[in-house]
């Protein structure tokens, strides 16, 4: 029989075993779970996690560690999926059973529209309303450096949260700071889904460079080389693109450049410059970062599919005309053969067809649970 | 007072000095002008032009030299234009006045929509009904060594030609063929038009490598390199939708692999592949062509306003979506900062504003002389 945890932590990629380590440093009991057993096979020896960087080097031991879903989620206060976004409609579908009403979801990270698709997915499988918290950001850096050690280098210093629905909002946030004190809440899901800095960023970056990554097989600096002044250009169309959805919506959402700078990752000088260019340029922890090594790597697949897709998903109820995010759609789809507009977290998948802006504004105030269409 | 000439060759750039020199030596007679005489006065202290090459060593002489396109123009047989399709707007105005319903204007060579282009600036100007032949590639392969020496490495095995109005047709063909005999009939400008493989070929490239480009000023091989599995996919959409905007007006235009295959710039084994990508890779002739250095050359230029622009306003009379099209046009748009929709060839400056097919193909037939819309 379970006991009672904290945090039941589903996926044990970079991020899950980042936050088993930290917030079990931190005295939160942990759950660890993840759907592939084999993943999860050294820490079940070890019983734990190890953790070395900011957190000192350290063995974090987990209440459990299992394989399977209802064991890990049963007794656990909040149940926090920290999958990439490709990743969560298995995890929704799965919970869906066994999920309570007053279990809390976090979606650690999330992209666009995470927080509603899920939601969908509880409703279809038949869930009770549960609120489910977005965050716009990983509040982790963080890679593994073997099979059962993370090195966190850094936790992130601010992360934007969102609750659906939003009458849930204050009790849900009050839980979730428990975890992450530093994080920021935000007036509703559409604020961090519309503050989505990597599908503004990454699509530009890598379809401009197609051919550079596909021949030195991703062999150069991706920001501090690829973003020349037409691929910056290009990611400041798609940025005035996402912030006048945002606008419509009446969400300030910053631009990218203040967002940037105001997070510590370029210089005063650049800012000032209104230079996506001499941002990126200025940007100290990206200076090393190589390309990926080809464009099947999550900064196509997860930016396009669940970052550019649901963006143009909520720009069309608002009628705001996103031609930029469209090509980027399009060039991504022609460029590797998968058709991202049938692949992708679209209006379909996300309930709205049909839907007006203020049917969007209902539907992140209450919910699926709330609306009968 | 000027004599007969067989040509007036309007523009001294590669292609006008390899004209002037090729024509010349097979013994017509030619009058050689340019809109900027700083360009023309090295020539006319030669009285001619030199070549090298595949013509041999030469001094060819001109009958006329001169920055007077009226005193270039008067008696000429064939006025035929040698500039880019950027400058062909300021000849066709200038020529409007003076041009002789008995002259044939060649366009050496064409973009997409280049005949109706001028005949519209022409009947503007007050022109009579005149013939123009337009050509889907420029006649020669050659390069200035000096400034008065071009070097010709070759002759185009063959040209397509059109001509403007249809009923204009045969003579305009037979006058024309006097200086190319390795010239081939097509049925109609659209036939030309739609076969313009510069603007499958090169927006891409240039659009999926603009941070390689920009970063290290086109410093690798553009085609052997540059055209990656990604970006031979994308040549291969915008080739697609090319092709179905011909089919919808009844031509049957060959795909860019048949075309390149037939042309002798790649291997059977890559042709038969049907793989864009392997013919590039296989094409001898381009294989240490460096890329541009910047966006600004006329692989955007050129092939963004004179080939994709016209391509997708041919497309919308017929009814056929080019989502790629569209898709690059508005890339090279963004990372340029030139709003090519604005600036290129558009259905506005074609004249096909609420065309419908039946329409665009009276207006190839008959041209804007016959046409009162």
């Amino acid at each position: 029989m379970a006991g009672r945890v904290d945090v039941a932590i589903l996926g044990a990629g970079n991020g899950g075993i980042a936050a088993a380590a930290d917030l079990g440093l931190r005295g939160f009991t942990c759950a660890l779970c993840n759907r592939s057993p084999e993943r999860l096979e050294p820490f079940i020896q070890l019983g734990g996690v190890e953790t070395t960087g900011a957190t000192g080097d350290a063995f974090v031991p987990a209440a459990r560690i299992t394989p399977d879903l209802s064991e890990a989620v049963a007794g656990a206060e909040i149940v926090m999926l920290t999958v990439p976004a490709s990743g969560q409609e298995f995890y929704a579908r799965a919970l869906a059973p066994m999920v309570k009403p007053e279990q809390l979801i976090v979606l650690n990270a999330s992209n666009t529209g995470s927080a509603l698709h899920v939601a969908r997915l509880l409703v279809e499988g038949g869930a009770p309303p549960v609120a489910i918290v977005e965050l716009n950001s990983l509040t982790y850096i963080c890679r593994m450096v073997s099979p059962t050690k993370i090195n966190i280098s850094g936790r992130a210093k601010t992360t934007r949260a969102a609750v659906l629905p939003t009458a849930a909002r204050e009790d849900a946030f009050a839980r979730f700071r428990r975890l992450y004190p530093q994080a920021e809440l935000m007036e509703n899901v559409l604020a961090t889904s519309l503050t989505n800095l990597n599908a503004v960023l990454h699509p530009p970056g890598m379809l401009m460079n197609a051919g550079w990554i596909e021949h030195t097989a991703g062999n150069f600096f991706y920001y501090y080389e690829g973003t020349t002044p037409a691929v910056a250009r290009a990611i400041e169309a798609v940025d005035a693109e996402r912030m006048s959805v945002a606008t419509a919506y009446g969400i300030a959402s910053p631009s990218f450049l203040d967002f940037f700078y105001r997070a510590g990752y370029t210089s005063e000088r650049a800012w000032a410059a209104r230079s996506i260019f001499e941002a990126v340029k200025d940007s100290t922890p990206n200076r090393y970062i190589k390309a990926q090594a080809n464009l099947e790597g999550r900064y196509i697949k997860e930016d396009v599919a669940f970052g550019l897709v649901p963006m143009r998903a909520f720009a069309e109820p608002a009628e705001v005309a996103t031609p930029s995010i469209n090509a980027f759609i399009h060039l991504a789809s022609i460029a590797t053969g998968v058709d991202y507009m049938e692949t992708g977290l679209t209006t379909r998948r996300l309930g709205l067809e049909g839907a007006t802006r203020t049917d969007v504004e209902r539907l992140v105030r209450v919910g699926p649970w709330g609306v009968r269409r």
